[in-house]
């Protein structure tokens, strides 16, 4: 480090941060945490808390249910960093692993399990995927249509969260019974949203329904069961325009609500509207089929405030264990599955049956719905059902309901039965005959003709190839090693933080007392998680010095969409409900349109000034303009140029003055924390990137966390849920995902960062991370222009590199991107929030070793660059035109580059030792984002 | 399977069983162990079972410490298959990353923390490692030379295990007291082992008795600690010709006893003469450093029934934990362990002395000798202790030993204080001052001067730059990327059974239940673990057919000392001391030979017929010849030429009548399992490897387990250990582990692996291992010449490949191994048991695709030749003899070669999408034996 210091000119830490952080924001009182906990005792501190949490065998379903994870999946994918610590896949050619298996999820999703056509690479819960397709009606829908239907029969939380995001779009949304659903009035319906099986269990025929609503021109979406689908005849074949749902039960704990893989599948005419990110398979430079993300720049990309979604992270390692889940247990196994769960329930009603118990539905998969009339009340049930550590679901005071899983056994049942037994006898033991074992010989377990799958599913060769342990070790192992992740390089993007994810943090994802339990369990059984969120809301708070926290928000998009729905929610309690203009800096990230856009704001843009930062006298004008209107502001900070903005306080001043409230963008966070913070600086609300700055891991593209801060005027606002429902403040605005606290399960990476690194780690982290960033930028000047820099001519945590001076000799940052893969290295972020520009971020993880490391190969290439400006190298035909270099192409026979294979492959000596080759040659996007296929080509692709 | 069976021309795996496996010997009831669970169910019981465990603090020390395990080597090394599923190192090419963490392991080891010259990759514990200093000693000894000391002060499972060792050699072992030790009659006196810090905890200055030693031409082994060593005087620096101990405690869990990786370091004179493998710096074909294992050709490899040891597995993965936990600590890191350690220590004594117990050594590391007289006897503080879950060691009626680790906080401190005070007065309450925290400001906590280290260590810069969990994951990551293990390909080691090592069977070795028991805990304690191994040895007893099973070898090598050790005592229980003739086939593994010299019997070989099958006349003749001498027969079945022989039960047969035991060698129980056993054949006495058949997996090079099976009349001789005095017979031989049930941590392993695959599932297995054997074998038969067959015709779980006919042409069975790497494949046994030939075994854990996928190498490579043979490709210049090709070779600027780069790389298609790369050349073997160099070289050395 002092060698780093050195090479700035600085004594100290201390000193760098007083030239760089303003005066005028700066905190020197030491942040509230505990200091830094060693990694072993904090594993056995949070042990001790988490063993609170107390596991019930779960029948409560709603969406989640217990499954078993493969242990070859659990070690090999959600425990593997080569599979975790990637990034999202922007360098297609380092990321084909990961690719082809969200490809894979697709495939698996779509067509196939539900009968659509197209599918995405995930969205964040059920109820998120189905509010962004009833936005996706609403955008699409015709002149006239102004009503947009949903089954009453949805799970509740999916209603509340449609409930919410609708309160934004001019669109009457009725709550309705399938059967009263009314299109006669052709063409006023927009839309219908059913669920089937519905909440309940039941299964109905939605043939007539469906054909009614088409008819009218009306959409349909149905939210449906992955599970089911390998048994019942799929949603997607009643005609139904989109199919949403979770694919949690492949595989993936409930972990108190997630992270989960969402759907979103989708027929052909909506593949180009489809929210959220899709792979699809394009050719590379040599011709051949290589993945990468299709119709990429679409969306808030381009479209920034007209953008339908703010949606940007995928579930990705959710959705690859979901899809390595497929790939092991192929269809047959499960159609097993599925046929076992259905036995299962199939055995309880009868059992039930014997015991007096009727059962409501004709028809079901896995979940039965009791009349509990005979005994009392459901309580009476509910209550002997705990006292056997078991969770039924109450659905009124009459009935009760019951779902079955993957992890159902016979004893479960049994026990089941006890407890209904108890309730109505006072006497808990079962009557001959009625138990599990002979009544699975006496009941018929088949699924009734009306329903069955007729259809076959998953008979690409990847769902029937890889049924052993062996053959799925070497398949994970295969395409993990196609991927460039933490585990081998850095990944400095400039605004993605990409810190290390430490095992220790990682460790408690796998526990059972961590993943095993329903996001709606008795809030007595999960004492662990209430402790360890009640900790994290205290810590975030202070160190984004606000009032309050609401965990809430499973992404940073979310965080940012609830933060404006606060703020909205705050001026209309305060009688200002037609404040609605949002300014947001040309500079910011696309998804802050998106957000205010999906809030019911109007975007006003304000200009940047030369240095990069926000244009004072723009904003002054702007906000003066539309002072009346004046909702909120978005800033980010440090600025999204890498620069902290001295006069960020007068900014606030400004917008309050004139009755705004300021929503900052917490993705920068990583500078900031114990240096100063954004209630410090003046913001009312912040959303905060669990996966950036506290440490959760990218996992290839997902899953995010984005928790909102918020100062005291807002915090009446923050949302309840109606399975939690004292979580949020007193005035609450609507939900805004499906489980209380999101993704619970990976909390606990987050809420061991800070125990292990303490309140001196946490400053330590922002220095170093700022140390970093201002010596490679020392390190390129020179070299490269670097753009923006603060006024004591420092950078923040980040800093942009200018490479349009070379775009007049056919260089872009798109070449300088692909060559650094030549160096075993991942790109910066390309061309945000600069066009032309990349913008490096090396997180206080890095190594001064491993920052030399990127500077010599920007330095060489620049040294590349500069043989094709002097006419030395030709200025097509060259190392960065070519870059990636695959080993096949580097020792291909017709090799007939004016450079040497060794250039091409081994530009810095290091590389002859220890070489990560790209296994694709760099993506023709064109020809991709033309013709979009987005499930796994047949194998005769990739024949030549 | 069908289409495999087809190819075989037979209808079921029934009938080609019916084939293969003799009726004479085949077994057509069902194993006892019950059918097969589902790896969820059987976590779960198995987390039950091992739940009975309890987890006490231990101070018991005696050679085993808690320690902290650091959860980056944890998860990438430990927890990760490209670490624990490679093969010994065989194939240098393709192991280079473990190649350099063991050589890391020597580094560390020697010169630097033993401050001795030279070290080994590792031996199976510290008494077994004392056990092979003394035998070195001896076979190294002087004529007159007839006395060996040992301490009284050594641990007492060191003094056993050398007693043990030492009773099958001419040598005068006595146990005497250091101050006794007598050199004055010049040259009578063979070695000296002693131990420091002794196993009290005291440090004694050995200046002198070593001069004295020395000086009479005695050799000096002293038993050692590594962590002392990083404060107190290295025992090398005394002037020590051996140093040994164990690494246990550099982040590698107690785990009942093991696996741990023990040291053997000496100085130059002892270079060849060390027994266990060895890993050095050669050069490869580029001329550029690599790493082998060195000296490799020595031993049993060579010398067979001269052999001084029997050694073959080294604890490689242990080895290579310890030497990443002394790579992330660095020296300074474990200097402050080292040193937080002693003061801890200090502490304690301190506190002890203010309540009036007084503790018995001027000079300690980490352990009080505590005088317990003033509170009537040891048994009192001991009870004191066990309610506070704390376990200490009773050394005596009046006094009591503490050891201190890594993991002892001032809290523990505090604990044990209370148990003392409680022993003394009855109450607990500590007097003012009287705790750990007080007493740490108050102690002088430094290393006596007398004692203190000087010299530096592990001063290389391997040691000094991984300090951060970020680097320390990249390095683990780097290293094993260089390696083929099984979670690339099938590694078809004839007689290795390289299988499957399933993530459920893992996932239990990091269970703090199973990791944190001291072998020597109370048997209340460790109830989890008695179940288990009675569980196990019922089984096992069952699937070999045997009375009986011992847990207690660590490895193949010590089944057999010990099988051939029970042996010998049940003849001396007859009265025929006398048997000592071993006879013992030519083709046998030359660890059998090896093992019987250990054990005082003389070899006899006998010859192998044109057939492959051991020659029953020469048996015969052999036997009458010997028949008043006879002790035993080694036998291995299936033969080590891969066939059912079918005369197998009448060689038992005439071996009984003339008095002899038949040994059968386990390593081929793969084909046994539910078809067969080695009870049912007549065998007496049998070792399975734990780590072939029973799917403990092979680490890189080690741990291995060898359990023995027994007949009826051979139970009673099986061993006690000191610390379990009831696990064996009632005429036991000596121990020969230092852990009662050795490596009990890995036991789960075979015990899930058993549980998951049930009855069925067992016969099963072997079923397809044959199957698997016999399909590949049909497939290349045409190609190559099949060495040996049974009289059916078919070979059984592993057959040869005759290579020997290509010689004249100048290609060898190294040539063909080689060129596998190209094709992504790890070679098949080499040379073993016939020169000039490659052994196959696949085992029941590949799939068709990939027996196919080494066929059609084998194959392709066979065409290959043949291009050498017809003179198109030139004799020496050829793709063979060139193997492995490395990129940067291929892609080398200067490539002259008659081949295209293309043939050299991409001899099949698949290989251009799915390419793992060899990192260095073709190793130079002679170069390497010739210039040893076992440590880490300069960096300088790897510059061009």
């Amino acid at each position: 480090m002092k060698e780093m210091l050195k090479t700035l000119e600085v004594n100290s830490l201390d000193e760098l941060m007083e030239h760089i952080v303003p005066k005028s924001i700066r905190s020197y009182s030491e942040l509230k945490c505990p200091t830094n906990m060693g990694e072993s005792e904090a594993l056995e501190m949070f042990q001790e808390m988490m063993g609170k949490n107390e596991i019930y065998k779960s029948f409560i379903g709603s969406g989640y249910y217990d499954t078993i994870t493969p242990s070859v999946i659990l070690r090999n994918l959600l425990e593997n960093p080569a599979w975790y610590t990637p990034y999202t896949p922007y360098q297609a050619e380092i990321s084909q692993g990961r690719l082809e298996m969200l490809l894979n999820f697709q495939t698996m999703v779509v067509g196939d399990l539900t009968g659509t056509g197209f599918a995405n690479a995930s969205l964040l819960d059920e109820a998120t995927a189905a509010a962004e397709a009833m936005t996706m009606c609403i955008n699409t829908s015709k002149k006239g249509q102004t009503k947009f239907y949903v089954g009453t029969d949805l799970h509740p939380q999916t209603i509340e969260v449609v409930l919410s995001r609708a309160e934004h779009y001019d669109c009457d949304l009725e709550i309705c019974a399938p059967e009263n659903m009314d299109f006669s009035k052709a063409g006023d319906v927009i839309g219908v949203l059913l669920q089937y099986p519905n909440t309940t269990g039941a299964v109905f025929d939605y043939t007539e329904l469906i054909s009614a609503a088409k008819e009218a021109g009306s959409k349909v979406v149905v939210a449906s069961d992955l599970l089911a689908s390998t048994v019942l005849k799929p949603a997607g074949e009643f005609g139904s325009d989109v199919v949403v749902g979770s694919s949690q039960r492949f595989g993936v704990p409930m972990g108190f609500g997630g992270p989960h893989a969402a759907f979103f599948a989708c027929n052909q005419q909506f593949m180009r509207k489809m929210p959220g990110r899709v792979i699809g398979v394009s050719k590379d430079s040599r011709g051949r089929p290589a993945l990468r993300m299709t119709m990429q720049t679409r969306e808030q990309h381009i479209r920034r405030d007209k953008a339908t979604s703010n949606i940007c992270t995928a579930q990705a390692l959710l959705a690859n264990m979901a899809a390595a889940y497929g790939i092991y247990h192929g269809p047959d196994g499960l159609k097993n599955i599925g046929s076992k769960v259905h036995g299962m329930t199939k055995v309880t009603e009868a059992g039930l049956a014997k015991l007096g118990f009727g059962s409501k539905h004709a028809d079901y998969f896995d979940t039965l719905h009791i009349d509990t009339s005979a005994v009392n009340g459901s309580d009476a049930v509910v209550k002997a059902a705990l006292e056997r550590k078991m969770n039924l679901r109450k659905i009124d005071e009459n009935s009760v309901c019951v779902s079955m899983d993957e992890t159902t056994k016979p004893a479960d049942i049994n026990n089941l039965l006890s407890a209904f037994a108890m309730a109505k006898t006072g006497n808990d033991t079962l009557p001959t005959g009625v138990d599990a074992e002979s009544l699975s010989s006496s009941t018929d377990t088949t699924v009734s003709a009306k329903f069955a799958r007729s259809t076959e599913f998953m008979t690409h060769p990847v769902f029937n190839s890889h049924h052993s342990e062996t053959n799925m070790m070497r398949y994970l192992n295969k395409l993990s090693s196609k991927d460039l992740g933490l585990q081998t390089a850095m990944i400095p993007l400039g605004s993605c933080t990409m810190k290390l994810n430490a095992a220790s943090e990682m460790i408690p994802v796998s526990w059972p007392t961590v993943g095993k339990l329903h996001p709606f369990a008795p809030v007595e059984q999960v004492q662990g998680y209430m402790q360890m969120m009640q900790e994290m809301i205290d810590d975030l708070a202070d160190i984004t010095g606000f009032h309050t926290v609401s965990l809430q928000p499973n992404a940073g998009s979310q965080g940012e969409y609830l933060g404006l729905k606060v703020i909205a929610a705050y001026h209309k309690d305060n009688g200002e409900a037609h404040r609605n203009v949002c300014i947001i800096p040309v500079s910011a990230h696309g998804t802050n349109p998106a957000s205010a856009v999906m809030s019911g704001m109007r975007v006003v843009t304000v200009k940047c000034d030369d240095l990069g930062n926000v244009d004072f006298d723009d904003l002054t004008a702007k906000v003066e303009k539309h002072s009346d209107n004046l909702s909120a502001l978005m800033i980010t900070y440090p600025s999204t140029h890498g620069v902290f903005e001295s006069n960020v306080k007068e900014v606030c001043e400004l917008i309050h003055k004139h009755g705004g409230q300021v929503y900052m963008d917490g993705a920068n966070m990583n500078a900031q924390v114990g240096l100063c913070s954004p209630g410090g600086i003046g913001a009312d609300v912040c959303h905060l990137n669990l996966h950036k700055t506290f440490a959760i891991p990218h996992g290839g593209g997902g899953p995010g966390m984005g928790p909102i801060g918020v100062a005291k005027q807002l915090a009446p606002f923050l949302p309840n849920h109606i399975n939690a429902p004292n979580s949020g403040g007193d005035k609450p605005v609507r939900a805004i995902t499906a489980a209380p606290f999101s993704s619970g399960s990976i909390l606990p990476i987050s809420y061991m960062y800070i125990r292990m690194m303490g309140s001196d780690g946490l400053k330590l982290a922002s220095e170093v991370a700022i140390l970093n960033a201002n010596y490679m930028a020392e390190r390129l000047r020179g070299h490269f222009n670097i753009l923006y820099t603060g006024e004591s001519g420092f950078v923040a945590h980040e800093f942009i590199l200018d490479l349009r001076e070379f775009k007049k000799h056919g260089i872009t940052e798109e070449d300088v991107a692909k060559r650094l893969q030549d160096f075993n290295l991942h790109a910066p972020t390309m061309s945000w929030p600069v066009v032309g520009t990349l913008m490096v971020e090396p997180t206080e993880s890095e190594s001064m070793e491993e920052c030399d490391r990127l500077c010599d190969a920007l330095i060489k290439i620049r040294e590349e660059i500069q043989e094709i400006i002097d006419g030395k190298a030709d200025k097509d035909n060259n190392v960065l035109k070519h870059a990636p270099h695959t080993a096949d192409a580097c020792l291909a026979d017709d090799w007939d580059r004016p450079y040497s294979r060794e250039k091409a492959a081994y530009p810095l000596k290091y590389l002859v030792d220890n070489k990560f080759w790209p296994t694709v040659g760099r993506l023709d996007n064109v020809y991709g984002d033309r013709n979009p296929v987005c499930s796994c080509p047949p194998l005769e692709a990739y024949e030549d």
